[in-house]
C-alpha cells in the first residue's frame, strides 16, 4: 500500500557541521528528535535549508540511512533528492524510496536556464520511469529564486495526469500566492505545502496540506498549534502567534539565521558552521536577530 | 614538474548519446580523435556543451578514464569538474588530477544565488586545499548566464594571490569583453580563454591564451588557422573565415545546434540525442541551420 499523502508541519531540517565542516550526525539526530517531540509531523530533510546541495552524494545517502538506523521512522522523512542530472536524481530518489521514505522532494535540474516545460517534463518523467517503483511518491519542489526553473501550473497538471499515483504534492518556496491558489483550485487533494507559516492559515483554508518552513527548525510548536487549531475560534490568534518569529527572521539570510538561533538557544557555537559558498551570519547581525527574538519572548 | 599553462584551441567536446540516452563511448572517442587530428590543441571535455551537468558522477569518472585508456594523452584533457557541493567538486577534481589531466575547469557552486565573493573564495579555497596536489591546475569557468554566479575580477585576483601556482587561467563564457579586458590587463600570463572564435583575434592581441568555443566541435580547422596566423598579414581574413559559422549557429540554442550539425555531417541521427531537460533542435530549425551552413560552404 502506498502512503497517504503527507500532511502537517514538516520542518526542512538544518544540518549541523563540525568546525572542519563534516556533518555532526549526533547533533543532527538530536535535532530531528527534538523537532518531532515538539510537534513536527515529519521531517523534510535534505532540502535547501539543510544545505543538501552542499553535501556530496555519499553524505546524502549516509545521512538518510543514519536517521533510519537511529530509529526515526522512514515514513516520517521527506528528503530532497533533486540533482542537476537525471542519473544522480535517480540514485538519490531510488535510495530514499527503497529506504521507505514517505516521499521525495524533487527540484528541477538546476544547472541549465531557460529550459522549456517539455524539457522539464521529460526530465521528471525519465526519473520516475527509471525508478519504476509504485512506492515512489514525488513532491515537486518549486523554488525558482534558487533553482532558476519553475514547475509551472501547466507542467504540474501534465505531470499529475501522466503520473497520478506518483506526483502527489508540491512544496512551494516561491511565496507566490497566486501560484499556489491556482494549484489549490485546479488540483483538489494535491498536497501543497507553502514554505512559510505566515501563509499557512490562508493556505489551509484553500486546501493546503501543511507547511515546510525554515523557521519550523526553531519554532515548530507554535506552527503546530496553528495547524491543529486552524478550524477553531482561535485561528487568527494562533496565526499571529506562529507568524511573529518569521517576521523577524525573514530580514536575514534564512539558513545562517536559523543556524544562529540554534547556536544561541543551545549555547553551541558549532551550530554556526555552514558550508561554503554560504556564510555564517556576522556577529552584529546575529546579536540583533537574537535580541529581537528575546524581546518578543521567542528565545 | 607542473604543466605549462594551456594555450590554443580546446573544443568543449559534445557528448554523443544512444537513443536510450546512455553515452556512446565509441562515437565519443572517434569525435575526440577527429578534433585533435583537425587541429585542436586539446579537449575541454565535460563542460557545458558536453552536457556534463546532465551526467552522473560515475559517468564523469568513467568517461575521463575511458579517454585516457583509449590512448588520448591525459595532458590533452581539460575537464570540467565543477559541482554544487565541495565534496563532489573535490572528488571530480582529484580524479582528473590523478589521471594526469592538463588542468580542470571549475564552475562556481551553481545551486545557490546571490552568494558573496567571500563565500565563493571559501568554496574554491576549500576545494584546492583538500586536494593538496601540486599537479592541480585550476582554470576558473565563468558562465554567469548559466551558473548565475560569476568569478568577479576582484575574486579572480584574490584567488591568484592565494594560489599563484594553482589558479592559472579562466574560461569566459559571458562574452563580456570588458570583463576579459580587465583580466588581460591585470594578470598578464594568466591563461584566459574566451568562448567564441569571433572574439579570438581581438583577445589574442590583448594576451588571450586561445579559445574554448562550442563551434570548434564542428569547425575547428578554421579556428586553428586563425590561431596559427593571427600575427601574420592574413589575420583579418582568417578571423572572417573562422567566424562565419559562429554567426549562423549563434541564432540557435548552442548544444542542440552543434549536435544537429554533427548529425547532418556524419549522417548519424543518433548525434541528435540530448539529455533532458535540454531538447533537440526541431526539424524546421535544423533544416534552416544546415541549409544556411551549406550555402556558405561550411558543410
Amino acid at each position: 500500500m502506498p502512503f497517504e499523502r503527507a500532511r502537517g508541519i514538516w520542518p526542512p531540517v538544518a544540518t549541523p557541521f563540525r568546525s572542519d565542516l563534516s556533518i555532526d550526525f549526533e547533533r543532527y539526530v538530536a535535532h530531528c528528535r527534538k523537532l518531532l517531540a515538539e510537534g513536527a509531523h515529519g521531517l523534510a530533510v535534505l532540502g535547501t535549508t539543510s544545505e543538501a546541495n552542499s553535501l556530496d552524494l555519499e553524505e546524502r545517502h549516509e545521512l538518510l540511512e543514519g536517521l533510519v538506523g537511529s530509529g526515526i521512522a522512514a515514513e516520517k522523512l521527506l528528503p530532497g533528492t533533486g540533482a542537476a542530472s537525471i542519473g544522480d536524481a535517480v540514485l538519490l530518489t531510488r535510495h530514499a524510496t527503497e529506504l521507505g521514505a514517505r516521499g521525495v522532494l524533487l527540484l528541477p535540474p538546476f544547472y541549465y536556464k531557460a529550459v522549456s516545460d517539455d524539457g522539464l517534463f521529460a526530465f521528471a518523467s525519465e526519473v520516475i520511469e527509471r525508478i519504476g517503483d509504485e512506492r515512489l511518491q514525488v513532491y515537486l519542489y518549486n523554488f525558482p529564486q534558487m533553482s532558476a526553473l519553475s514547475w509551472s501550473p501547466a507542467l504540474v497538471a501534465r505531470l499529475i495526469t501522466a503520473f497520478p499515483d506518483t506526483v502527489v504534492g508540491l512544496k512551494d518556496s516561491s511565496g507566490d500566492v497566486a501560484y499556489t491558489d491556482r494549484l489549490f483550485s485546479e488540483h483538489p487533494g494535491f498536497a501543497v505545502f507553502p514554505s512559510s507559516e505566515s501563509l499557512l492559515l490562508a493556505a489551509l483554508r484553500k486546501g493546503a496540506a501543511g507547511c515546510i518552513s525554515a523557521t519550523a527548525n526553531t519554532h515548530v510548536a507554535g506552527i503546530r498549534r496553528l495547524y491543529d487549531g486552524w478550524r477553531g475560534p482561535e485561528a487568527e490568534a494562533l496565526h499571529e502567534a506562529a507568524s511573529r518569529v518569521r517576521t523577524v527572521v525573514q530580514a536575514y539570510p534564512f539558513i545562517p539565521a536559523i543556524k544562529a538561533i540554534l547556536a544561541a538557544r543551545e549555547g553551541e557555537p558549532d551550530w554556526l558552521n555552514i558550508r561554503p559558498p554560504l556564510e555564517r551570519l556576522g556577529a552584529d547581525a546575529s546579536a540583533s536577530l537574537i535580541g529581537a527574538l528575546k524581546r518578543m519572548g521567542a528565545m
